[in-house]
C-alpha cells in the first residue's frame, strides 16, 4: 500500500491517505464507469484519477471502455479486505431528506419557465443544478422555517434559485445577484412575466464588497461557492454579512469532486472560528448537477485517464445549512484574486 | 417580541432569539400536541416549554389538552408573518438518507432478538433508538465504506449497535463497552447464541481513560453520549482515541432537545481544533428513540407546562459523522464529574 501511496504522491500535492486508494478501489469493484468511479469514491477528481493511473501504472487496474481490477489487482483488494462500495442511497427522495410531493406543481411550472435557460459558461465556472435539486431547495429551506415570509438573498444564482422561489410565493422579498448578465436579463424578464415585483435583481461581481443597503438586511442567503478556500470566506462570508442577526439561516453547496476533506476541515474552521455559526445541516450529494456540455476545456478533461463523456450525472455537492447565533459575523473585504479564485490544486471543472 | 424574550430570559439561562419564539410559535401552528411542538421547534425543551410559558402568561396561548393560540397570538403571528412549520421530511426513508431495502432481513433478525432487551435505566441516561434507526446505522455505515473488513467501536451500546453489526457480519471485529452491566450480559448471551466469536464485550465506565490495548486499533467508532460538552468530549474523543490514525471513521447522535445551537457551536469547535476531525455528514433527526418509560421521573416531566405523556416518538438526534485526517488527535484524560456529566442547563431527559 505504501508503494502505491508513493506513486500517487508523484502525481499530486493534494494530501493522499491509505483510505484515498481504499475509496477509489471499493469504487472500482462497484463499477467499471471512469464516473461513476469518482462519483462513488468521493475523492476529489484530481486526486482520484492520479490513484487510477497510479494503480493502472502498478498493473493493478487496466484502463479498456470499462476500468478493470487485473488479477493482481483482484489479489490486492482480497488482501486488504477492501470491500465493493456500496449505494444504499434512498430511492424515494435520491438521499436528500425531503420529498417531492408538496411542490410538484411548482417543479413542473419551474421547468416550463427554464427551458430556454442561458447555457452555463465555462468564463465563470457555470454549472447548474437539475430542476429537481433546486425544488428540493425550496422544500428542504421552508422545512426549517427559512422561507415562509422571509427576505431572501441569492448570491449567484446560475441555478435559478430566485426563479423558483418567486413562483413559490413563500418569500416576503427576494435579492438577487450574478456577475452573468445574461442570467440577471433572464431573471428580469420572468419576474416581469408572472408580474413579480418584490424582487431586487442586479449584476454584480462577488469579489467587490456588498454595497452598505445589502448587509444586515436579510434572513436567510443561499450560494453556491466556487470551491477554493479563499472563495468560500468570499461568498458565504458575504452571505453571512446580508443577514439582519442572530438566528438566520444560510445555505451552499461544498463537493467532494473538487475538495478534499482537508479542505473541508480548512472551510469549516472559517465557518466555525472567523464567522462564529453553526452547521446545522450536511446533506450528502443534495445538490446534482447536469453536465454542462464545456466538459473537453476543463482539467478533468485533461486528467481522466480515459477519454469518455459522462452519461450521468457524476457532480454533486452536499448542502451544508448554517444558523447564525450570538457573536456571528460575515466577510465584508475586498477579493483581489482573479482567476485563482475559482482554481487551486483540487479543482478540475474550470 | 422583546417583551416576550425578556419573559422567557426569566425562566432560563439558555440564550433566547428571536427565531427561538417564531420557532415556537411556527411549531404551535403546526400540532396542539405539547410533544410535537417541542419535536418541530428544534429547541431544547426547557427552552421551549420557558418560551410555552411565556406566551400563555402574556395571554398568546392557552393550555388545555391541546394547546392552543388565543386571538391575541393569532394577531402576534400575523403581526411577524409566522409561518407554520412544515414537515416535508421522506416518507420513504424518514430523513435518513438511506433506503430499507437492502437490510430487510437484517431488521427482521435484528427485531426477534432483541425482543426481551435489558429496559432502559434512568440511573445511566439510557434511551434506546427504533430498530429501524439501528439498522439504518448499518446502512449508513456500509454505504459509507466504513463496516466492510473493519474492526468497529461501540463506546455505550443501549441501542444493541453491536448485535445488529454482529447480525451484519460485515465487520472483522467488533468491541463493545458499556457501563451496564445488563447490556454486556445480554450482548454476551447473543454473541454465544449465534456463534460469533470476533467480539470483545466488557463493562466500562467511560469517565476513566481506556486502556492502553484499545486505543488506535480500529477502523470506526460509534457512540450516542449525554449531550454536555464535557460528555461529548470524552466519549467521542474517547472513540477517536481508539481510531487507527488517519481516514477512519466516526458516527455519534447530538440532539436538538437538549442541546442549544449555541451549544452545538462549542461541540462543533471541539471537533475541528481539538480534534482536528473533519465533519463529513450531519444528518437531521437520523436517531429516532423510544419512549423510554420513566418521563415521569425526568426533569422534562417538571418542566412541561401539560402533563401528558408523548403519544409518539418525539425524541430525535441528528446523526454526526466524522473522519479522521493528518494531525487528528482524540481525548485520553480521565473525567472526574459526576452526576453533572449527564446534565446541564439545557438537559431534561436525565
Amino acid at each position: 500500500m505504501r508503494g502505491i501511496i508513493a506513486k500517487v504522491e508523484e502525481k499530486t500535492t493534494i494530501p493522499v491517505y491509505e483510505r484515498t486508494v481504499e475509496n477509489v478501489l471499493g469504487a472500482v469493484l462497484a463499477s467499471g464507469d471512469l464516473w461513476r468511479i469518482i462519483d462513488l469514491s468521493e475523492e476529489p477528481l484530481p486526486l482520484a484519477t492520479a490513484v487510477l493511473k497510479a494503480l493502472n501504472e502498478l498493473g493493478y487496474i487496466e484502463f479498456n471502455e470499462e476500468i478493470l481490477l487485473t488479477k493482481k489487482g483482484k489479489e490486492l483488494v482480497e488482501k486488504y479486505g477492501i470491500g465493493k462500495r456500496e449505494d444504499y442511497t434512498c430511492r424515494h427522495c435520491q438521499g436528500k431528506t425531503v420529498g417531492f410531493d408538496a411542490f410538484k406543481e411548482l417543479l413542473k411550472e419551474f421547468k416550463d419557465i427554464v427551458k430556454n435557460r442561458p447555457q452555463p459558461k465555462h468564463d465563470f465556472d457555470q454549472a447548474y443544478v437539475t430542476p429537481e435539486t433546486t425544488i428540493a431547495r425550496i422544500t428542504l429551506m421552508h422545512t426549517r422555517g427559512d422561507l415562509k415570509n422571509k427576505e431572501v438573498f441569492v448570491l449567484g444564482d446560475d441555478d435559478l434559485t430566485s426563479v423558483a422561489l418567486m413562483l413559490s410565493g413563500l418569500p416576503k422579498r427576494i435579492a438577487v445577484l450574478d456577475i452573468d448578465d445574461r442570467l440577471i436579463e433572464f431573471i428580469k424578464r420572468v419576474a416581469d412575466e408572472i408580474g413579480y415585483s418584490n424582487v431586487e435583481i442586479f449584476t454584480f461581481d462577488l469579489r467587490k464588497p456588498l454595497p452598505e443597503y445589502a448587509l444586515k438586511k436579510f434572513d436567510t442567503f443561499i450560494t453556491d461557492p466556487p470551491e477554493t478556500v479563499d472563495a468560500v470566506r468570499a461568498f458565504v462570508g458575504r452571505g453571512i454579512a446580508t443577514l439582519r442577526g442572530p438566528g438566520c439561516a444560510g445555505y451552499f453547496g461544498i463537493t467532494r469532486r473538487e475538495s478534499s476533506l482537508d479542505k473541508w476541515r480548512e472551510i469549516q474552521r472559517i465557518l466555525l472560528n472567523e464567522f462564529n455559526v453553526v452547521i446545522t445541516d450536511i446533506i450528502r450529494n443534495f445538490n446534482e448537477y447536469v453536465n454542462w456540455g464545456y466538459e473537453e476545456e476543463t482539467r478533468a478533461w485533461e486528467l481522466i485517464p480515459v477519454k469518455i463523456k459522462p452519461k450521468h450525472n457524476w457532480y454533486k455537492s452536499y448542502m451544508f445549512r448554517i444558523q447564525t447565533l450570538r457573536g456571528s459575523k460575515g466577510f465584508e473585504g475586498e477579493i483581489t484574486a482573479g482567476k485563482e479564485l475559482y482554481d487551486d490544486e483540487e479543482s478540475s471543472t474550470t
